[in-house]
């Protein structure tokens, strides 16, 4: 039997990148206890890869991604979507304003995160990050780890240069050649001193996939959160416990 | 530059199951010629899993699947779809009723797996063909097959099971135990003089994954079909080609 409240429709607001959305997807049916389809939730995704450049948007203004997003969201609003997700983190700079002009109830994937690094508490130590230079750029991260009192570590630049490779070598469709890129800059991380890494970019996990076990134990991928969020909150009995807190 | 013509969005008529339309987003973002976001095709996805099962409706009508996927089939349209896919087999059944009243365009995967067929010609021996007990109720790919002078081989009973194994297994989530049922129905196929196997079930490619390479080479899949008959569909010029026919 489904664990879920029927009525239910999930709403992933995607294309940024495709592969990204494809894989969170598959990522939230796989982590949802399941022994046959209906047991599933629905879902509907709005993918639209055209959506101006997130990473150039928060940099330097040179686009505007923000309402090729809000159309997007506003058609999962259409459909009827009771709660949505944003699976990336660039984009997540717009989502105050998303929330507000879109009417929807979103999850947060940076609060998701610094929510199960405080569970983790002392076995937590300085937090490195990884992301694109738009993430980085907008502090988003770095501010609520460190306004949670955790210890936060940016890559440098030639580690930032091999992120930057991870990601572009995702979007080409060569996922193998990224986990190389990702596996020297994960590797730089740990070696100045951040026994954890935060994913914060959605390529990421599909190189991280390619990358050593061992190296994998040292991952955190805020996606891996958000999809175990979308199970959470629609359990039936989640508004209830809500409303008990 | 993207190879698409602006203004398309491709409706995927999903959740049947969820795991074959994520395998099938993924696939189609792979087979797109791409080096950016920007390139990709702009996708809409309605997966709703708790449509009734598909192979008790086709089989003995214990259940009416029909009007939640017109429902959802109405839901794409309402976002603006071009074009259509149902990546599901046995729910082609139901294919020409979805046309009429949806009004959405649609493309047929039972016809593209025809039409390759026949691009391959004298290469291709007899046709095994793999899929639910459902599909293979209905005759919508032998009659098809038979139609175009291939001859046929369906599963025997005990390969048969062999096949609702791998499905299920694919449908819990363990592809991997589903690949070594797949093995032995694709090697009771090929020992029973069919060199080119069918896999007319969308759970089916995803236990494929799990196959020795040797074994993968006798399989056609027919969602790879449906997702280049997409991209052949949405290129720059395909209009025109069309009409010029």
């Amino acid at each position: 039997m489904s664990v879920f409240r029927p009525g239910h429709l999930v709403g992933i607001l995607g294309g940024m990148g495709p592969a990204a959305t494809a894989e969170f997807y598959a990522k939230l049916i796989g982590r949802t206890p399941a022994t046959r389809d209906q047991d599933h939730l629905r879902v509907a995704i709005w993918a639209d890869p055209t959506v101006p450049d997130r990473v150039g948007a928060v940099l330097d203004g040179s686009c505007d991604p923000y309402p090729a997003m809000l159309a997007g969201a506003r058609q999962l609003r259409t459909l009827g979507t009771t709660l949505a997700v944003l699976p990336c983190h660039t984009a997540h700079a717009f989502l105050p304003d998303l929330v507000k002009d879109s009417g929807l109830r979103f999850l947060d994937m940076v609060a998701e995160t610094v929510a199960e690094l405080e569970r983790r508490a002392g076995a937590v130590g300085r937090v490195g990050l990884l992301g694109t230079r738009g993430t980085l750029s907008t502090g988003l991260y770095q501010d609520r780890l460190r306004g949670a009192r955790f210890d936060v570590a940016l890559p440098t630049e030639p580690t930032q240069v091999q992120v930057d490779f991870a990601i572009l070598k995702v979007k080409q469709g060569d996922p193998k050649a990224a986990g190389r890129h990702l596996d020297d800059a994960v590797g730089a991380m740990i070696g100045n001193g951040s026994p954890l890494v935060v994913l914060a970019c959605t390529e990421l996990p599909l190189a991280a996939d390619h990358l050593p076990e061992g190296r994998q134990a040292a991952l955190l991928d805020p996606t891996d959160l958000l999809a175990d969020a979308i199970i959470r909150e629609c359990r039936v009995g989640a508004e209830t416990s809500r409303e008990a807190e």
